[in-house]
């Protein structure tokens, strides 16, 4: 998997603590990656700390390479990203994590070896490493407060990436074991609820009904209610009638009807 | 800060780790937002632990509110988001959390007060704390490894709320003191290459010179150079050559008079 020509490798240049390396493996690994390669980690490797932050992303740390130089470990690479929370005084393209993870998946799908380049904790990349990235990926953060985590910058990098290659609706409604009501179904609902409201005196003045009326199938047209949910709420306007529902449920609001059952007013 | 009516507010609800608050508040931070708020953290409140890892993000936590219920903390608020890595079963509305950051501007501007909900560590959310959501926030990760670390989840959700928010270009290339070479410029050093290849007897044939001509002009096109960048490549062809260029720069790519410096066979 390390080798997966569809994925880019994260390369960690000297990161100080474990946790952080094990914090990235599982930062990574959310998003589907997993080529890791570590340049100069401070405490040597493997490092101990790195496993329980990785909650369970345990292949990711032992299919890290190290590497003592970040050349050495994009050697191979044919377009790599440099992570920087701030301007450099280079004249290198800037891209927003965004755009960067469309021109990984751009030159992947050419075939292309990428990388993406994370500096150390306290001081990030040292400009002797920026300057052998093809662009600086910088995030637009709060300018008072731009400096991430490492292994939050990796999470931020890697959702982008999977985010980019990723299809799923922006906007779904489970039904579960349900289906949505049809509207006949939820006029039905509707027609129930005015006919015992009718029968209750509930509309006071038969001006106010019209208005009221609309009001009520708005609010209950909008809940999108399923046949489960109507079935429930059929029931739970029994209960609160004490009585069972009097007319044949047909699934046709008849205003006429209904206000021949009760006077409204 | 806290009130701020145009932020959504971020709800811890039963966090564990006080790293992990502290985390929250710094990645909160670096998206630009600031209510945090904690329902029964475990360890209680303060916690020393959280400041360390706040990394400086310290009024955050000190701005923090503790509260005993969700409902609580959510009292205010018209709008509210749970996020949770995995489906329930309910018939709630399933957001993507770079839609879920549209609709949490959608509603802010309008002056609704909004809130996201955040799980413990080890469970994520309870059902109860869920139903009381307008909806679920799930994002589409690898899912066999889609459990994010608290902070990390914090910060996918502040970091997509940023960015919904923000006009940042996402490409960019500034220049430093410098400025965008104009084509006269670029012609000029173009010719100038050119110019001593000939003298060098670069272009082993009459033949090959147009289409080697062009690739080296589409290379350097390519490049992109700046003014600064093209004094220095100017510099360094004299340097190469070992002497100052012969005639005078005029900006004029004319390849007849070129051709006449040197036969190029």
């Amino acid at each position: 998997m390390p080798d997966n020509p569809l994925q880019p490798a994260f390369v960690l240049v000297e990161p100080q603590l474990g946790e952080n390396i094990g914090a990235a493996a599982r930062a990574m690994l959310n998003c589907g990656l997993a080529d890791m390669r570590l340049v100069r980690p401070r405490d040597g490797w493997p490092n101990p700390k790195a496993g329980p932050s990785s909650a369970g992303a345990d292949r990711v740390l032992t299919a890290a390479r190290v590497f003592a130089e970040t050349a050495d470990a994009i050697a191979e690479m044919e377009f790599v990203l440099a992570t920087s929370a701030r301007r450099r005084d280079m004249v290198k393209p800037v891209l927003t994590p965004r755009a960067a993870a469309v021109e990984l998946h751009r030159r992947l799908s050419d075939g292309q070896r990428c990388a993406v380049l994370f500096g150390p904790e306290r001081t990030g990349l040292v400009n002797e490493d920026v300057m052998q990235a093809d662009a600086l990926l910088t995030a637009p953060l709060n300018p008072d407060f731009a400096s991430l985590n490492l292994a939050q910058a990796v999470l931020m990098v890697a959702y982008e990436f999977h985010t980019a290659g990723d299809e799923t609706d922006a906007y779904q409604l489970p039904m579960g074991r349900s289906r949505p009501a049809t509207r006949a179904e939820t006029d039905n609902l509707i027609a129930h609820l005015i006919e015992e409201l009718d029968r209750s005196r509930f509309f006071a003045t038969p001006d106010m009904r019209p208005v009221m009326v609309a009001n009520i199938t708005n609010a209950l047209m909008r809940m999108g209610a399923t046949e489960q949910e109507l079935r429930t709420l059929h029931g739970a306007i029994v209960a609160l009638c004490g009585r069972p529902r009097q007319r044949a449920a047909d699934g046709n609001l008849d205003s006429g009807s209904l206000d021949s059952g009760t006077p409204s007013a």
